[in-house]
């Protein structure tokens, strides 16, 4: 822990860095992952749970806790750690990629976005101002400056204004931000899918001197090529010496190709999402627990995992849960995935400080590769 | 533990009745409250917890594990108990109760009950002869007889049939049954609200010399005066040194003047279906965390409570995860529920210990109408 938001890369293996994020809640070891905890919890864990998998920090959703409860409200409980019971680090998102894809009737200009709950239809807004001072009420340790996520294919023109309007958000948001040496705000490289236009982005973003960085408008449905290319073309953009964070991504190939490439920090709710469909990941690939297949097997999803979810419960129970539509499935296989990802962001740091981890990338993917289990 | 399922008074108190059930698979301690695990799983829990709670047993419904996963397959698995992860004491129902409640196009006659499946529509058949057989590949440890259950208000002579008819099918899910000197099968008195019916069927269920008796079709809309006065009456037809088992009961305050009476033995959905629904059990009755009293209280539920859930999430917290319909709601509440449940049937099973039962149940009545914390 540190009085100053201070970031130190302890070791890196190509371009892959293994780095420790200091705050006064506590410490980040990067390459991390950050569980997704939407509405002031991470659906269907307890958050002790989440904290004894290795999570060292948790993603709060500022367009869900303005809406509900009310950002003023959290403040008045004391803030978001105490009010959701995780005294340690929180990155918060600035609410402007769920006004984009969840609320109804946006209305977006250079002051910023207004538009109507999703909830109940109440009118809202959000400006960088706003946004900044809701995830100061939350008391969040990393805030995110607010963007404008532009929907893709979009012409040129499009794409471009966003990024340019984004970058002048950044610098009203760093205002906005002012000096609060424990936390940070971090900047949002935009762009789209063109290389240029990405590339202005991240060296506007870089002059600003922010504590860190952020690629959004990724892993949004284009091919993973796209967004490994994007990364080569613009991380090299980026100061080194600060974190960089990859939004909302993603599967357990995407990470482990974007720390190849130098990403630090990523969210995501695949594995929690996945968990309440179903679906767990393991060392072997994705395993679709609704299959018929598992009805009958009594082997657990992975007998070397050292998470409860994973070792000692049967596949034929975790698929009658499944089927059964029972609380008891999310819990579990949110659990296996959660645990599945931490692991996997454990094993990419040992491996980046033994100066081992092209190979234990190859492994890797070439346990994904081979897939689960045969049946029995 | 011990090899042969036996029951021991340990202590008396007026009519209260502290006792001991001694299985193979482990001891329940009465007056017992068993959760309900439906399907093999009590809903939103781990099994872990519930048993930390201090639960001997739990409860498994035959209607929903027949239809899925399927009682051949559980016996397949190695038994409910492997299955579920749940090592200790099991009590199945038989089946008929959800068949009455759930199932579609039923068909009853002397012989057993044919219905639909409420999941898929699929037909299914249930003997006495079935029932046990179904409970034997469960593994469970307490068996029921299957009964028919009829809804009231209802004849005389409908009653009457139903009773007589429940009767003919213990003997022969008795004789289904046979000797296993590790396990049990329950009589159940059923009768309605007709005394004398009741009477009968607890004479002629006693002349049995079954392992335990179940008091059946109570707690289905009458009034709590109703039960209590059928109690008062059948009760004393019943072997003392049997454990008895009243089905489906119910409130806490149910479950106090019901040991009062001298029932042994309770399960109830009411617990774990009220968590999942925003209703917490405390000392001091019932809390809807809905109600927006709670929306900035920072006070937990009781903070004297050594459950987790109880003590350590503020109303605010809850309040918004239940109004959110957040899984973590269901998690906390039916946490915080089970164990007021089990801490409640501990210090009944104290009082009646200390020759207090009288005074501890005054108290808790008193605090149950004095109602909830006011309002910060």
């Amino acid at each position: 822990m540190s009085q100053h938001f201070q970031f130190q890369l302890t070791a890196t293996d190509g371009l892959a860095r293994r780095g420790e994020i200091t705050m006064p809640r506590g410490n980040v070891r990067t390459p991390a992952f950050m569980p997704v905890g939407t509405a002031g919890t991470v659906k269907a864990m307890y958050l002790d749970q989440v904290r004894d998998l290795g999570s060292d920090i948790i993603l709060g959703n500022v367009y869900h806790l303005m809406l509900r409860p009310g950002a003023e409200r959290v403040a008045r409980l004391g803030g978001l750690h105490e009010f959701a019971r995780w005294p340690h680090p929180i990155l918060t998102d600035s609410g402007g990629f769920q006004v984009m894809s969840l609320a109804a009737l946006r209305k977006l200009d250079e002051k910023g976005v207004k538009f109507r709950s999703h909830l109940d239809g109440s009118e809202h807004a959000l400006t960088p101002e706003r946004s900044i001072e809701i995830q100061g009420l939350l008391d969040s340790d990393i805030q995110m400056q607010l963007d404008e996520c532009i929907r893709l294919p979009a012409e040129r023109a499009e794409i471009e204004r966003a990024m340019e309007m984004s970058l002048r958000w950044a610098e009203r948001c760093a205002v906005a931000f002012g000096d609060q040496p424990g936390k940070a705000m971090f900047g949002i490289v935009q762009g789209g899918d063109l290389i240029d236009l990405r590339i202005r982005s991240a060296e506007r973003l870089a002059a600003m001197d922010l504590k860190g960085y952020a690629v959004g408008g990724l892993a949004v449905g284009e091919p993973q090529a796209v967004m490994l290319a994007t990364l080569d073309e613009t991380l090299p953009v980026l100061p080194t010496k600060k974190p960089r964070y990859l939004m909302g991504v993603g599967t357990p190939q995407d990470i482990l190709r974007s720390v190849a490439r130098g990403i630090d920090m990523f969210d995501c709710v695949m594995p929690t999402r996945s968990g309440r469909h179903g679906l767990a990941f393991t060392r072997f690939g994705k395993v679709n627990l609704k299959n018929a297949r598992h009805a009958e097997d009594s082997r657990p999803l992975d007998e070397t995992s050292d998470c409860p979810a994973s070792r000692d419960y049967s596949r034929a129970y975790l698929h009658h849960l499944v089927r059964a539509n029972e609380a008891l499935a999310s819990m579990l296989l949110t659990w296996n995935n959660l645990a599945y990802y931490q692991s996997l962001m454990a094993g990419i740091r040992a491996a980046i400080e033994g100066g081992q981890f092209e190979a234990f990338a190859a492994q890797t993917e070439e346990d994904w590769a081979r897939g689960d289990i045969s049946p029995l």
